[in-house]
């Protein structure tokens, strides 16, 4: 598999520009002036810009009202990354937003800011603030035809690190957790990763009882399943997959729950389509779990998006109230775990289509059985 | 150097007791029964439980009625992690928790909790909800025997990486920021890190200009000034360092701002010591490149507190309130950045102890010109 392309940083952001806009829309929508943008995820998919202290204003009434701020460390970096965008330079940059913004009603969000930070805004803010969550975790939510290319190269990365370390003999008897983690990890970085997309999972044995287990120095042995979870971050992008190896020989029940995994994570990728409830989701791989009477070993929820953030908008769970839309890119990775014994996770990333989803994972989920 | 040990997890963690009891006389100081602990790496430097969904209400009355609350994917790993603690099995962890302790007033952390949380955490409340920003971070800046030993190793797997790197002479023309990033992560990693304590940093040319720049395919250059901030994570301990090398042949303004910051450097670590306002370490670095006329070109505070995670308590800025006692472990790295032609950074990791403090980092800060 040929390696993802990199691309060279900083540069202009062009998609910036048209999710301010569409964020614009739903400033209008709820009423809302401006909205102060103080999650550093938000700020680099608004404008690109990826320092690590900056704030933005996005004025319903266009650009030129629209303001970056970050510290003086970045000035440099910023003036590269968004031209485009006045820049005010200060390192208290929410605050000092506010006290510069003629906009009346300001939105904040008050899922991400603090209720100390929020004493401090209200202290400078010479208009209205209002509580306005999650609006460009909304957008965000939808992916464009880049950011799901990112997400494709990013799932690339990861199936070429598990192809490679499979076809090297890492997952053998005599190797450590910590050893495979390792090795995927660097391959993932071979594959044109940045890096790992979060914490890789390798847990083997009785550990693959523990969902999120953290890789220890425990020696993989025969018979034990291998539960791997881990992904790549590919230009900010997150992928994430699962798969359980067998290192055999295999015990029965060991062949019944990844069949019965596999069955629900198939139950699960089959009922995803636009205008489906993601709470159906979960509810159709459950189902499958629970007639089989291993219900009470599927611990989780069925998945979550995922894109600039490992996990984000929109939530799975059997709670969730968020409805599937085209564009979406979501896992589904349903788990049964038997405590003292083993347990079995297949994770696929999907992007959901006009007509059902494509999964961008491409690793084979038949179980493969090793040495 | 031989790698720094690995600890394997899960494990039970001796210092919570002690770390608890510790709070627990913060808790009488600032008139409060309980504290809600919510921020992970606190509840993990509480009870050495690292799921990543938990909180923790450490009541002042003792161990009996402290309770450690994570979700059912977490039930195995805190009976292993925490056996010593009650264990509350919830997925929305806070919330429960007030909704069970019968604590009357109980402290949260203001500076974490979200304005959102917090609505949901007063709709559970029993007991009176009062802001008590900061207590845990203000232990976790004094670290115990088992900290220090931690990010001495952290430190030394960034020393060793550095000094493989330009061993093997990776350090060359022709090899990009991108390249030199990933030897010295691959390289901590080898000596023992589970990973890079945060993105690393290698800039060369005219992007050691920019003290935050992201390592892009630019190939390194004779005449560069090549700037790697990079540290490894070790045990959870974040170790944090930078070294500017130069890629000969040098010139003389490299040569000179150099000698400045190396100066500038020193007079920051010399002026570490218990008692000593933070504000004095900045200002002691400050004065050595100010008087010099490089005043404008040093655009961040001195350095940081370092531990559990990357920047921490004590504040180090001109504007800075804390002040140093030993057992704190604190970086100190000033830089001059002279825009579109180069800078240089260099800093150490160290600890303060009863008559000064002690550099963790062991990499020479002498001029290294290679090639």
């Amino acid at each position: 598999m040929s390696a993802p392309q990199r691309t060279a940083r900083p540069r202009p952001h062009p998609a910036g520009t048209r999710r301010r806009e569409s964020l614009r829309g739903l400033l209008v929508e709820a009423g809302l002036d401006a909205l102060l943008v103080t999650d550093l995820v938000n700020v680099r998919y608004l404008t690109g810009f990826t320092g690590s202290n900056a704030a933005l204003l996005v004025d319903a009434r266009g650009e030129d009202d629209t303001v970056l701020a970050t510290d003086g460390r970045y000035t440099t970096q910023a003036a590269g990354e968004t031209p485009e965008l006045r820049l005010l330079v200060e390192r208290r940059c929410a605050p000092e937003l506010l006290g510069v913004t003629t906009a009346g009603r300001v939105g904040f969000d008050s899922a991400q800011v603090t209720v100390d930070a929020h004493d401090t805004l209200l202290a400078t803010a010479r208009g209205e603030l209002v509580r306005a969550p999650g609006l460009v975790e909304r957008l965000r939510a939808v992916k464009d035809a880049a950011e799901i290319d990112a997400l494709r190269l990013a799932c690339a990365a990861g199936d070429a690190a598990l192809a490679g370390a499979i076809a090297d003999g890492v997952l053998a008897p005599g190797r450590t957790e910590r050893d495979v983690a390792r090795e995927l990890e660097e391959r993932m970085v071979a594959a044109g990763a940045a890096g790992p997309s979060f914490e890789t999972i390798v847990a083997a044995g009785a550990n693959s009882a523990i969902p999120h287990h953290r890789p220890s120095d425990a020696p993989l042995a025969p018979g034990d399943l291998v539960t791997m979870d881990f992904g790549a971050l590919v230009d900010g992008y997150h992928s994430d997959m699962t798969r359980t190896v067998l290192l055999g020989p295999s015990a029965p029940w060991q062949e019944e729950i990844y069949a019965l995994v596999d069955a629900a994570a198939a139950a699960g990728r089959d009922a995803l389509r636009p205008g489906v409830p993601t709470s159906e989701i979960d509810a159709a791989a459950r189902a499958v779990v629970t007639d089989s009477g291993y219900g009470e070993h599927f611990v989780h929820p069925v998945g979550h998006g995922v894109g600039l953030v490992i996990h984000e908008a929109p939530a799975m769970s059997a709670t969730a109230t968020a409805t599937l839309e085209a564009g979406m890119t979501v896992t589904v990775e349903p788990g049964v775990y038997l405590p003292g014994r083993g347990g079995v996770r297949i994770e696929d990333t999907l992007v959901v289509t006009e007509s059902g989803a494509e999964p961008l994972t491409a690793s084979t989920r038949d179980l493969v059985v090793l040495g």
